[in-house]
């Protein structure tokens, strides 16, 4: 047994310069979940996917449609019925690209810089979805997958996977399984392996303000019409209180609090302020909500993000213009028990309670999904930690994770099975921004990783 | 001198469908100040006035180049040095028409719908331009003009007039005069004859806010580091209380109030907050300034607009991200003795003292003006007054004005020159926003007026 382990590890060893140009080819497909303009690239990158895994050796390899973008599912079922089966869970849709301008490489054209591979969505998360797939390979090649394993790849993570949870409802059987493997998460930093046990649920919306009927004279309208960007303003303004608290009604009424232990193994974890202000480059890091640490606010608290905003005239110049309208984008980062449907309302009685009567507004619900925690004793976690701890030789970290997975709390309510989240993209990333990058040798440990989990769990 | 009159009112009506068509050739100049990528185009409108001024039977007429567009000057000086000498002001260039979107027709493809002409720039201000242009031309066709005249015709109003003032005091001689004649200011309403005798000004900022170095992952980075659209708005909501009133240091220590004798001749103009909600469309008029009717926020107290307000995502779906920069164009409309300088340096200490150190911010200037107020009992304005009621057969009204024309302020600065405001468009005109028109029978009044204006002097 350990001699096929050593052999898997030593063919993923020698056939990285391969990976590396698979992974380069995969993230060279412009894979944007969001933009309708992008529908055939999302065709390409399933089929690429697909076809990856079969030349790894997975069977039954398909590609199913959905209203929305494709999922890609295979599997390798000779370990038997007494071995445990491992869903991997992955997605090949990356975030837009834009501001382009703010990018030192063409986003989907991968350039290796030193140990970096430069693209979008490199991070997030083709290195992963392949590093998945490498060490199945790796071991199919020589010799048998100690365990049963399926993969589950989607395409619509990056807008909040609408059509996932009906998709899994209606293939319980073909997706059941004992672990949810979930790579979408990541480390600490390059020497911290990471097990993520919480992550955050997300409520996104779309608000709009309509005042005038069009574009006003500033001059002549100034002061009698109200302006819609202003307005817009006051009630963003108006979402958090002086310690940094949101103040839609009821916000914090179903969030669980953390105890006492759980906060002080928080705290030894290396995310501090420092820490936070060094990856983002901010002037100074932000109280944010009164009485939490920021690692505490990272994953144990719920926030409220404006992630974008739009009025009236932005170009080059002054025109004198009161805009007729005004839009802000506007997410929420939920904890356990909240609820995305229960934010929207919140959301509206505040808007209700203090959007002033000189202007419409209508808030659009864009995606949804609630947060999950997972058992930090069970086999799979268990497995993950010991095959990170081979690799890294440093002691596995337990976190709460800031972002959402959605799929992670779908896997809990319908299949009823815990995920074991990690992954090898690091905090400086990129994620979601310009220059999206990974680094090269994590990546590769990462892989060896995943083959000593597989073996672990036999 | 009465048949002289009536002759050249004669001549303007024979000749009215030829300035129509006139009109709709100029309006097809895109001839947008703030925009680098039209700078031919105002060359095409300086030349394409400077050819009709000749036509008319101007003298004299150049184009003097400044750093910025050019300026269009002629005169016809054969009244005598005994008789008042006029300058007619008049601005060939345009606003940008964004969103194109919102348009009914092509903003330069001038179109004709019932009595209006629908184009950017109909009504702000090249009808006014050629009012006067064709009531010289009546004139001069049919006799002899009873006042010296001279035209002063920019290409940079809507981007702030920035070379006009050099300009003026290098041809100071030039532009000598004993009346300034600004057909700008417009109408209260299609049978209300109206002379604006207090203009606001203006001061245009760009605010910066940047916060971490690029855009981030709003689940890793929320809450830990400040969101620069929420600083923005945060910031931009406090620039009013809760009184409407503008919360900048020391914003209205220059301010003359209006006396109770203004306050009452105000009262009795048409333009009521029901009027203003016709013409704007808004479901309410906003409140304001407290303390302050509608008419009297709308021309005789300073305030404060969001022009345009950028940050983050805000295309097509759901990107979680928190963005690295927000940007907000800002504009106060100031009345006497306010100083554009001064509001600068109030809008830095408000952000000094308001601002936190989570974010860096920058302003930049864009342009800015003082207000400016004249003797309503002068020749020129008596004389104008009474050319309107000769023709709409009404009383005139006397009005302030919300917007701004810098010139009128720097001739009375450097011309020690009052101005007569008028002009013949009318509040529903969309001056500034998509579908802007401008009403022909009321245009045709307009150049009649003119032309008695003229003969009034003499």
């Amino acid at each position: 047994m350990n001699d096929s382990r050593n052999q898997a590890l030593r063919y993923a060893n020698q056939h990285q310069a391969r990976f590396l140009q698979e992974l380069q080819e995969f993230c060279a497909i412009p894979s944007i979940s969001t933009d309708p303009a992008h529908k055939a690239d999302m065709q390409k990158a399933a089929e690429w996917v697909a076809e990856k895994l079969r030349r790894a050796g997975v069977n039954n390899v398909q590609i199913f449609p959905t209203p929305g973008h494709p999922v890609v599912y295979g599997d390798v079922l000779n370990a038997g019925s007494q071995a445990p089966t491992v869903l991997v869970y992955g997605h090949y849709d990356v975030q837009p690209a834009e501001p382009l301008d703010k990018w030192s490489t063409d986003p989907f054209r991968p350039e290796i810089k030193g140990d970096q591979l430069f693209a979008r969505g490199a991070t997030d998360m083709k290195a992963q979805d392949l590093a998945a797939i490498n060490a199945v390979e790796a071991i199919l090649s020589t010799g048998n997958l100690p365990v049963n394993v399926k993969f589950l790849i989607e395409g619509e993570e990056e807008i909040g996977s609408p059509h996932l949870d009906p998709f899994i409802r209606q293939h319980k059987d073909l997706l059941a399984c004992d672990i949810f493997l979930n790579p979408d998460t990541g480390m600490l930093a390059q020497d911290v392996p990471t097990i993520t046990y919480a992550l955050r649920g997300l409520a996104y919306f779309e608000l709009h303000i309509q005042g005038p009927k069009s574009d006003l004279h500033s001059g002549v309208f100034g002061g009698v019409v109200h302006n819609p960007a202003q307005v817009l303003c006051e009630l963003i303004a108006g979402m958090h209180d002086r310690d940094g608290r949101v103040t839609l009604p009821g916000f914090y009424d179903s969030v669980i609090e953390m105890d006492e232990a759980e906060r002080q193994e928080l705290a030894r974890l290396p995310l501090n302020e420092a820490e936070f202000q060094r990856l983002s480059g901010a002037p100074q890091i932000w109280s944010g909500e009164k009485g939490y640490t920021a690692i505490e606010r990272y994953g144990g608290r719920p926030t409220l993000e404006i992630n974008g905003i739009y009025s009236g005239f932005t170009g080059e110049g002054a025109k004198t213009v009161l805009p007729a309208h005004a839009m802000a984008k506007i997410s929420m980062r939920l904890v356990p028990d909240q609820d995305p449907d229960e934010v929207h309302r919140q959301l509206l009685a505040y808007l209700e309670q203090n959007a002033p009567p000189t202007v419409r507004w209508e808030v659009n619900v864009l995606t949804g999904g609630k947060a999950s925690l997972s058992d930090r004793f069970s086999p799979g976690v268990q497995a993950m930690s010991k095959a990170l701890e081979t690799v890294w030789e440093k002691r596995t970290m337990f976190k709460r994770e800031g972002g959402s997975v959605p799929v992670v709390t779908q896997m809990q309510q319908i299949l009823g099975v815990d995920a074991v989240n990690t992954g090898f993209s690091l905090p400086g990333d990129n994620m979601h921004g310009p220059d999206e990058k990974t680094h090269l040798p994590t990546w590769y440990k990462g892989t060896q990783a995943l083959i000593h989990f597989f073996f672990n769990l036999s």
